[in-house]
């Protein structure tokens, strides 16, 4: 392990010294240093329908110094690059907000920052991670960690075997940053990953034990899976062969949730690469399910404009065209409710865990 | 653990058949079935500043079943106890959002609901809880669970014997209920706890094995700290007698959550009881901090209207009336601005662990 996160932050911080490079080599040949960035525009982002995933097309844009409109953008690159060579040299991590902190000082003989709000660093960051082709977890750039963690896997973080098994309900917490230097996953003896989009029902199934019974990983990331999870549910099916089934809400921004674990995000279509799960499949809760499984009408919420206008646009999307998605979305607008998988308790408090899932899970009942 | 777990359920169970039986027995008497509910209302708040803690005074309310305007409130309350007491009979734990939906049916003979949303049953698990004395969590209603917690302390959960020295930096994941007959404290050699409002310093913290070196338990709800996060907080304390040190951002939001941790809060003074932590302690970030530790006047942030309003308020709180808190609200005022935690990482990205948090610790430079 030892071994192989030293390579790894070498290489990264040999990229971004790289940067600063760029700027001392043009200098030296009284050049105009430049970097090219990729462009992360929507016009240059595409859906590969063969991999299934949203990628970043080949466009790119020339960052030059000497360009007045430029400069402080690429002074403030620079910056940046420094601050995240920083953090590979002594093998830290930090947050945005942090950067942004680090990197912020008046200039010198001026009364003007570096940078005036995080809004300025946060896309460098993007540009730099792009560019470098590094993830963010491998330029140490934290998010949140918002996530649980339960069942058969034991993971190796700071020399500490971490047994999922062993934790009770409250489970692991999920790191933000869950790349092989810094969490090892040692074994996974789980026939499923099963990504629950609310803490709610990761906490009924962790009480239930469904894990054990069902031999799946628990995982839930509290709301809309934060990087960590998301990176965790597909280190464990790429490295372990495992399918992921993705549990979330019967409205339009369930849709989406599951849609950004399986072929990425539009906004971060440079990290589908390596966070999407093409082969993620849709569990629940279907439009089909409140017929299914007799749930009254009367725990349907009705759709608003938004939730309309959001699941029209969704039926546009490239990757929602299978006829069983068009259905899928059609039948939830025709309803005109949605559902919560709170709802299920209006059946009986355990009905996810005894009836509702297993019954999925034997019938094979997911969307693709 | 088991015979205690079971003698709790039993007692709570007794409490909620009670509440159907009021209405039973009433109706064998021909008399009008009453609850004496306590009032949550301002008016009924006070500060007791002998014991330090926000408390509810002593009004209560009659809620009388023939009374027009009562009569559905009632028959909800009832409805609710009988929910919660399913829960203690089968020994589950769910969240106010599933309460509402087990509850909510279409009438009889009616197109009317018993509940039309959840702002109606939530209340009333409050009054069940304040007519009880039942926290909630002896209700087995939970709340989210988004804390993680590293250091010196053994938990059991569920028959696992959880280290919290041996979880890495990732750490456990703070379930939303840990009351005793849930998470057994088993262990617990810290010197104190120290509560971190947000997740980056507890990570930054947690990697850099703070805990470790300085003996403590570093715990956070990654955010205003949700009920499980305060209840282990306020158990430590009481139950191995440790101080616990509160390390927020210098803003008005950051003394207020200081101050539900340590007096509770007053929307649920009936909690504070069992919930606030009277001899808590103010680490910082103080308005005094910037200048002691020389934090450039570029990483403050300008206090706005709301702030600044909000500033004021805290300042005629009775709890807040020491003069040193009076210095330290008026100081913030005066500057006009306030720091983040995370501004620290300006100096250096480990300032708070190497430097900040050890000489506040050397110098017991806190606030009561």
């Amino acid at each position: 392990m030892a071994r192989a996160k030293a390579k790894t932050n070498g290489a990264v911080e040999k990229k971004l010294v790289g940067v600063a490079d760029t700027v001392i080599v043009a200098a030296e040949r009284s050049k105009d240093p430049t970097l090219a960035i990729p462009v992360r525009s929507l016009a240059n982002v595409n859906f590969n329908a063969k991999r299934g995933i949203i990628e970043l097309g080949r466009r790119k844009q020339e960052r030059s110094f000497f360009n007045v409109g430029m400069a402080k953008k690429f002074m403030q690159t620079v910056l940046v690059a420094d601050a995240l060579a920083e953090l590979q040299r002594a093998d830290l991590t930090t947050s945005l907000r942090e950067i942004y902190y680090r990197t912020k000082h008046t200039m010198k003989g001026s009364h003007e920052n570096t940078f005036d709000g995080q809004n300025e660093s946060d896309p460098l960051i993007e540009d730099l991670e792009v560019a470098l082709s590094a993830l963010r977890e491998e330029l140490h750039v934290r998010a949140e960690n918002a996530g649980s963690v339960v069942g058969p896997l034991v993971l190796g973080d700071d020399g500490d075997r971490v047994d999922c098994a062993r934790l009770g309900k409250g489970g692991y917490s999920v790191p933000s940053i869950v790349e092989p230097e810094y969490i090892e996953i040692r074994r996974c003896t789980a026939d499923f990953v099963l990504l629950v989009e609310k803490g709610t029902q990761w906490n009924r199934l962790s009480e239930d034990k469904f894990w054990r019974r069902y031999n799946c990983v628990l995982l839930t990331g509290n709301g809309q899976p934060p990087r960590g999870v998301r990176r965790l549910a597909r280190r464990l099916h790429e490295e372990y062969r495992i399918p992921v089934y993705v549990l979330v809400d019967n409205d339009p921004w369930g849709y989406y949730i599951y849609s950004v674990v399986k072929q990425g995000s539009i906004n971060l279509a440079f990290e589908s690469e390596r966070m999407a799960i093409p082969k993620a499949k849709f569990i629940g809760l279907s439009s089909a399910d409140p017929d299914r499984y007799g749930l009254p009408r009367n725990v349907g919420i009705k759709l608003n404009d938004k939730d309309i206008a959001r699941a029209k646009e969704l039926m546009k999307y490239q990757w929602f065209q299978k006829k069983p998605w068009q259905d899928e979305i059609k039948r939830m607008l025709s309803s005109g409710l949605k559902y919560e998988l709170d709802a299920l308790a209006n059946k009986d408090f355990r009905y996810l865990t005894k009836t509702y899932l297993p019954r999925k899970l034997k019938e094979e009942d997911w969307l693709d």
